[in-house]
């Protein structure tokens, strides 16, 4: 299995931790989101959207974080990331995409560099707007999360929605987001980095 | 069942035509987004982030729209709408995550009253900001599609990244982007234009 990966990514930083947690092997061949090596001819091929993650299983080559775990979790279920049962599998993607579509999609590399290059914005500016989406996204999560009484979002294990939140709260500490109105969402992210596949996916591990 | 719905919200748009597909009957309770509405207590106290849609079936509450598409496609299998086959539904579930995740999170109501609210931008600006991301996704979308040779995405019948499409192009339209370079994309909206689910969701169905 191949990952086509950036440290920072956010997105590929799920698919490290879920495959970590699957003890699934694979290599890492870097993407340089800095250098815009996404947007090669090369990597298009691949990736026709010019995104990070891909990932490449035999003959199957993929795109998109989530789908990706959840092929995994269907071709590789020795650990399951998902719910069996149908409700708590729907409020297990709800939290996820809460997370994939509403909080990170606004705040990614390619839409920071949008607003203080063409849009002009200074760099307290794009703090603000990073902030602001950040605030909106965790209220949400926090109030929904409120009472969980498990270690994880997953119960006694992570599941999808707990390898969402890591990288988000990941992103919020470089972008010195306050988190202190978050007890249940920090409380998770300091037990799933209890987890080996967590701290190994960590993108100070390059 | 009933669905919490705003006829111009895309992310309700997809769910109203995934009922419509799956002939299941519903009632539709308006949260109005220009009212602002889905801040209201009541509204929060169903789904904490304030976003629409939120569909209630019996004693389940779920939010967002592709997990309430996968939720109705395992308990309402009558009409399916992701293929059963592991990688053609990753496949399926890519392509509607790279409209969800990458294209509509950038271009919605709360972002544009944003840009031109506290960060203070021109009319014109946002719709070079709304150009700009549907170009970025709708040139990686048409690529991946370029080729194909069955009426929808889903072959025969659509599926989710059928039902994802559609809703986006009828903003591209809203907003009067040049859809010129996607023959691929608007060949496919047409096709789904043909089917009653399609044109019962559609928003100005109220």
């Amino acid at each position: 299995m191949l990952l086509y990966d950036y440290s920072k990514s956010t997105a590929a930083y799920r698919v490290r931790i879920a495959l970590g947690l699957k003890g699934l092997s694979y290599q890492r061949e870097t993407v340089s989101l800095l250098d815009k090596h996404q947007q090669s001819d090369a990597y298009r091929s691949l990736n026709p959207a010019g995104l990070v993650p891909t990932l490449v299983d035999g003959d199957v080559t993929l795109s998109q974080s989530l789908a990706i775990i959840e092929y995994l979790d269907e071709r590789y279920p020795q650990v399951k990331l998902l719910p069996s049962d149908p409700v708590q599998k729907a409020q297990c993607r709800s939290l996820a995409l809460d997370i994939a579509c509403d909080v990170h999609p606004l705040n990614n590399l390619r839409v920071l560099q949008y607003l203080t290059g063409p849009f002009g914005h200074s760099d307290d500016d794009k703090i603000t707007w990073y902030h602001h989406w950040l605030k909106q996204g965790f209220d949400g999560l926090e109030a929904k999360l409120q009472g969980l009484d498990s270690p994880f979002i997953g119960g006694e294990a992570p599941n999808l929605a707990d390898i969402c939140l890591v990288p988000q709260l990941f992103n919020a500490r470089r972008f010195a987001f306050d988190l202190t109105a978050y007890p249940t969402l920090t409380r998770i992210e300091a037990q799933c980095q209890t987890l080996d596949a967590f701290i190994q996916a960590h993108p100070d591990k390059g």
